[in-house]
Order: C-alpha cells, then structure tokens, then sequence
C-alpha cells in the first residue's frame, strides 16, 4: 500500500479543535488509500512551558533530564490525535520514540538519528491499522534515555521517517499555505510557487524564511523525500501548497525563485588588520568560540602604513545578528589583549539588513548579479556588503531601504508571473 | 547502604518552588546515610487536565491511549526532580516506567504491578548515583506499551518499590501530616496518632479518610513495608507523622484506634421481597453491573401475605453513596420490569450518614458494641442500620447527628488520651 508522511507543527495541534481538523484531514488520504505515518508536535506552548521549568529549575541543566522532560508535550499530542482518529473509525495507534524504536546519538537535545527500524510499525500496518502517530522531536540513546533532536526536530524527524519507510510524499502542515517568492507582507504581490527545489529551499530556510527546519531540508535533498508545505487551516487537495523536490522536477524554472530578507544584521569591520597568513583564523575563531553566528565575510586588502612600515594590512567585515554585536566585539577585544589580533579600530554599523535572491536558474544564466545591482540602483540602495554563491547573492544594506530592495528585485526579475 | 522510598504527592510538588522543598528532604536522607528512591507523582492539576482531554476527544477512549497521554504528568516531574537534587549537589537521576522497567499487567487504567527487577537502578546506585527519582502511577505491558495503575497509583507504585529492594521504611509525603484519631475539622479533640496497624489503616481509609490508597496499604500489609505517612510542608525528623506497621510493632493499642465517617450515604430499602435462595445476588448483580457501590447489607426476614399467599417474604436494605440512587433505582426498576425480582415498594433515605470505629484491640475487647450504641443513645441518636467486621463497627445514622455522633463516640471510648 502506498505510503504518506504527514506533519502537523505546533499550531496546527494547539487545541482539541485543531487535532480534529488535523485528524480529517488524516483520514482523507487513508480514504484515497494510503498508509498514513503521521508525526506531531507538542500542542504551541507546551514545549516552552516545559523548557521554562527546566531553565528555572537548573540553569545548566543535565541534557538527559532536560530531553526527558521536554518529550513530554509530543507524546500527549500523539495519544490525543490517535485517539482523535479512532473517534473517526480510523485504526490508529500512537508511538513514543522508545516504542519505534527511534535510535539516535546519545547527543543530547541535538541528537542525531542512527536508525528507524520499520518492523513494529510495519507489523502493526499489517495487522490493519492505517496510521501510526509518531510523537515527533523525540528518540532514544543506545544508554535507553531519551533523546531530543534540537529546534525545529518534528520536521526532521518527519522526513527520516519518509525515507525509512519509502514515503511517495512528506506533507508537512503548518500555519502558511506554501513557500512564497517573497514576504507577502512586503509585496502583495508575492506570489506562492508550485515548486521549488531542495537547494533554493535551503538557501531561502536559512534567510529567514522559517517555514522549514534546515536540517529536514538537508536530509530531504539526501534521500530525495518529496516535501510538501501546506496549511493545516485551508481545504487542501493534492495541488495545494508548495513542493520541494529534485530539481530534475521541476520542468520550468525562473532565473530567480525568491527574494529573501533578514532584518536585524549587524557589520562589524576591523580596521587595519595585519594581512597575513592565518589572519581570518585568528578572527573568526573566537567569534565562533564566541557562539557568534558570523554570516558574509568580505576582506580587502591595501598597502597602508600600519604599525611604523608599510606593509600588506587589510579591512576585515563580517555580518552577524545585531543581538550577538556585544558578543562579538568582547570576543574581538579579548584577542586583542591576548595578543593574537591586532587592529586599528572596530566600527560597528548595527542598522543594516540582508536581501537575497535565490534561485537554481544562476546556473545557467548569466547576469543576474548585474540585473540585481541595477535594480537596487535605480532607488538610490546604496550596498554595505556582497556575497555570491552558485545560487545565491546576498547584499548587505541600510536596514530602512529593506522592504524597498525587496519590492524592487521582486519587480526586477518579474516574480509575480508564473514562470 | 540502607535504603528510604520518599514518595511525593501532587500537593507535594505542584510548583518548582515546592519540587526545590521536597528536594530538601530527599538531600537530607542522603545526608544521613540513605540511599533514596523518590516516587513523584504529577504536578497538582496537570493529571487532571490530561484526563480531560482524553474524555473530551473521545467518551469510549482506548484506555492504551489514554495511558500514554496521562503518564506524562509524572514524567514531567521525574525529571524536574531529578534536576532540581543535582543542582543541589546529590547525584540523581530520573526514571520513567519502560526504563526501570516497571512490568505490569496490560490491564490498561487499572494495571497491576508484575515485577521490578531491580537491576538498573541497583546498577546506578553502584556507579554513585544516591538517588533514582521513578515516575509514579504507570508501568509497561509485556506488549511495550504504557500502562497505568489507576487513581492512588503513585501511593502503590512507592510501596511496590519499597518491597522490591527491601526498603527500610516508605515515607509518604503528602498534605496532611499524619493519621489522626478522627477528622480534626469535626473535633479538635482528634489526636495525631504515632503507630497504626496496617489493618486499622486499610479500615478507615475504605471509610473516608483519603489518605492513602486502600491499594497501597494492602501491598504494604502483604509484603511488611513499614509506611509513613507525614507532611511536606512541615519540617519533619524521624518521629514525625504516623508509623503504618504491623500490628506486633504496636506495643499498646486502645480497643478503639479511630472514628471515621462518611458523610453522604443513602439508604434503600426493597419493601416486601420473596425470600428465595438467589434473591440477594438478584438484586445485588444488576446494582453491580451498574456501578453501584453497595456497602451495607441487612435483610430482615418475616412471614408475610405475600401476592395473595403466606410466605416467607424479606425486606432487604442496603447502603450506597447518595450520588448512585439514581443509578441504582433504575438498575432495580429495569429487574423487577425483567422479572428477575418482585418486590412491593423501593423505600429510599437520601438524609444518612455512617459513622464507624475502628480497633484492632476490638478483638480481644468484648462490649466495644455496646458501648458504642449506648454513647450513641444518650445523645438521643437513633440508629437506622449496623454492620460489623472483625474490628469494626458502623452504623447508618440520620446525616444531621452525624458531627454529633463522631464526638460523642470519640469521647466514649477517650481517644483524646495518649495510650
């Protein structure tokens, strides 16, 4: 029988109402024929209140006891939609991740899966029941504790189990109603894609655009699991939403998918760096020690006077989240003291943003990055910083044109027409 | 090392200030020497809340879901627990039932304890661990799904695990600190008492005096678990509260021990009923099937006209909460509609209340009856139905004497004296 994988997220679990609807929407597909593996949340709130109690009980808290006390949450979503669904003659039953079992690292709160063996769930599809309710988020270490897998784990661990069990499709049900070219809280004119691939998907995750968990998007792409994002508040049919696939499968493509933001950004440069080898491990290693999330980096090298002789010195900037400046600059200037950098000065421009376009399409197209440029040009953004990957180019700019660059590439590249 | 199981009611450890005041009465144990198995239960509410969503979603629930969403609660607060001793520097670590393991029967709801191998935990207490916080109420099914033991569980689950691994006592912390000679609300004569038998315990607690589970003091009566019973929100040593013992460790016991009541009884009475072999599991199965407790029985026998001939016809009265009657009036209407019994008239008293004394020294003490029905008499109390057991005495009373009843009684037989 075919397979589907289907994940409901907090807000689609919040209250009993909500389980009902997710529940229909459940035994929709076991009417079109499907085995259904359905993996949950914990209802919105649940697990922060239970993180809340762990942090005030035990600021560094033992890991094992914070995993086995923030499972809690899933494991009464799942009981609560089996239930559900056995109220609507669907035969249903719920696994905890003990139960699966699903294996994983004994890291934990960041665990990693090592394997999900499909016999007991199997078992139980053959003995004649159409669903399995998985509390998502959750495994168990080779030590028999439990595991939790990190931020956004349901996603993850929706699409492992489309991959052990050969899925034909992971639907993962949330509050919007697809991935969009834009914000469309920016532009109206944003306009939701049919299809988009697992690459373009990631680059736009990690742009803030926080549909999607990184991590499920990058074991997607490994395993090829189809993923469809859909709203778990709309009637939706087999069309709705936005799949994230292969780019094998997407017949027709853009140049540019989508346009990406990420407001709060702060530069931070360096100035009169010693250019030397070893230089941007000396810098960016303490930050990282730091926990500082440093994003573009750009270095432009100069002949200066630096120290009494002439020699090869450089500027250093990178970007990171405003919030993590004062991180960064106490990381910074405690390698200074230590010895191991030396600078002129650290200017901190803590009013910048990041626009991003993003789209498989770069490949083979040239001149995009001019067409950009053009575009923010023409309404006078001025660009702090630029950065380029294959399918990928980010510019740095005062935090007060954002919403104006956004709406300026979306017209650029013509985002509102169906490709 | 000697052994303590410390058990925490919901009260106990509603919030984390109060996890923190129970954490300090674990650390102490561990100062003097013990090795402690805590035994939490959920966290006062959150049991609750869970049961009503399981019966809001679905009436006829499968009990197997029903215990996976309502084990939650006590996992939660294993695990706080756990957290909360390591922060005060006693090594400690959280259990939930399935990794114990905790094997029951798959009675799901109404579970019943199998075996407690003692091997993982004896394992960490080896390692250095002083501590094993075990999650009350709940267990696994040889099936390896999760089980629960029913209201009071977590009371049966600190006695199981005190008779497992050879406890020295098991200390029941909760919101009363102690067992007390009758309802203090009633008298303020009422005196705490030191030692009670595990008989006299079993006695009052099936007559209202909720303290502990009438579950758990069987266990411990079968196995010789020494039970405390004393308050959390006290300071406490090693003479607080009350020893629940075998009755050889009681050296010098009243004839009376106790006075307990319950206030809401009703009384029915099946007016002119054929005396026939089978009559009383007639009435008496359908009123089971029904959920009616039926607690006191008498049957007077008379010869009577009966459906115009001489014969031996009976009229039988029974006790049952006030809250049944109507379930036990339908039960008996829909037999007399089936023929399975005749009778005249169903005469019911909704206005009753029982009030009993308990004793272990009752039998070896002749005239405890006599004085009680004198006592009773001189307060001009009339009594509507008694029954006894080995040691005790109860009798059906009009509701409104029934404060009357317990202090007259409880000065009769001078429980305000030390024995």
């Amino acid at each position: 029988m075919p397979l589907l994988v289907m994940k409901f997220g907090g807000t689609s679990v919040a209250d009993l109402a909500r389980i009902r609807n997710a529940a229909a929407k459940v035994k929709r597909e076991v009417e079109r024929g499907y085995d259904v593996i359905v993996i949950v949340s914990a209802m919105s709130g649940k697990t922060n209140e239970l993180v809340g109690w762990v942090g005030e009980t035990s600021p560094l808290y033992d890991a094992r006891e914070y995993d086995a006390v923030v499972s809690a949450g899933e494991n009464v979503t799942a009981g609560l939609m089996a239930l559900t669904l056995q109220e609507m003659d669907v035969p249903a039953r719920s696994w905890q991740g003990w139960q699966v079992p699903i294996n994983t690292t004994s890291a934990h709160s960041t665990a990693r899966f090592v394997s999900i063996p499909r016999d007991n769930i199997d078992q139980k599809f053959a003995e004649g029941f159409s669903v399995a309710v998985v509390a998502g988020f959750q495994g168990v270490s080779p030590e028999g504790r439990i595991t939790t897998l990190g931020r956004g784990g349901s996603d993850t661990t929706a699409v492992a189990f489309a991959a052990a069990f050969g899925a034909e499709r992971c639907d993962i049900y949330t509050d919007v109603n697809g991935i969009y070219t834009t914000d469309p809280r920016i532009t109206s004119k944003a306009r939701k894609l049919a299809k988009i691939s697992f690459e373009e998907m990631l680059e736009l995750a990690s742009l803030g655009a926080k549909v999607l968990q990184t991590r499920s998007v990058e074991l997607a792409m490994r395993y090829k699991v189809r993923l469809r994002v859909l709203s778990s508040f709309e009637d939706t049919d087999e069309t709705s939403g936005t799949l994230v696939c292969d780019e094998d499968e997407i017949m027709e493509s853009k140049v540019v998918s989508g346009v990406a933001y990420s407001r709060d950004e702060a530069k931070m440069t360096l100035v009169t760096v010693e250019d030397r080898p070893g230089i941007a491990a000396a810098i960016f290693g303490p930050l990282a020690d730091a926990g500082v999330n440093v994003d573009m980096i750009v270095q432009n090298i100069s002949e200066k006077d630096y120290e009494g002789h002439v020699g090869a010195v450089t500027d250093m900037t990178f970007s990171c989240p405003v919030d993590q400046v004062a991180r960064a600059r106490h990381a910074l200037e405690a390698a200074r003291e230590a010895g191991t950098i030396k600078y002129d000065d650290l200017v901190v421009d803590v009013d910048a943003a990041k626009v991003s376009v993003v789209g498989i399409g770069m490949r083979s197209h040239a001149g995009v990055a001019a067409r950009m440029f053009r575009a923010l040009a023409s309404e006078g953004v001025n660009i702090k910083v630029i950065a380029t990957s294959e399918i990928k180019i980010s510019v740095l700019i005062d935090r007060k044109y954002m919403e104006l660059a956004v709406q300026a590439l979306h017209d650029a590249f013509e985002l509102d027409a169906a490709p």
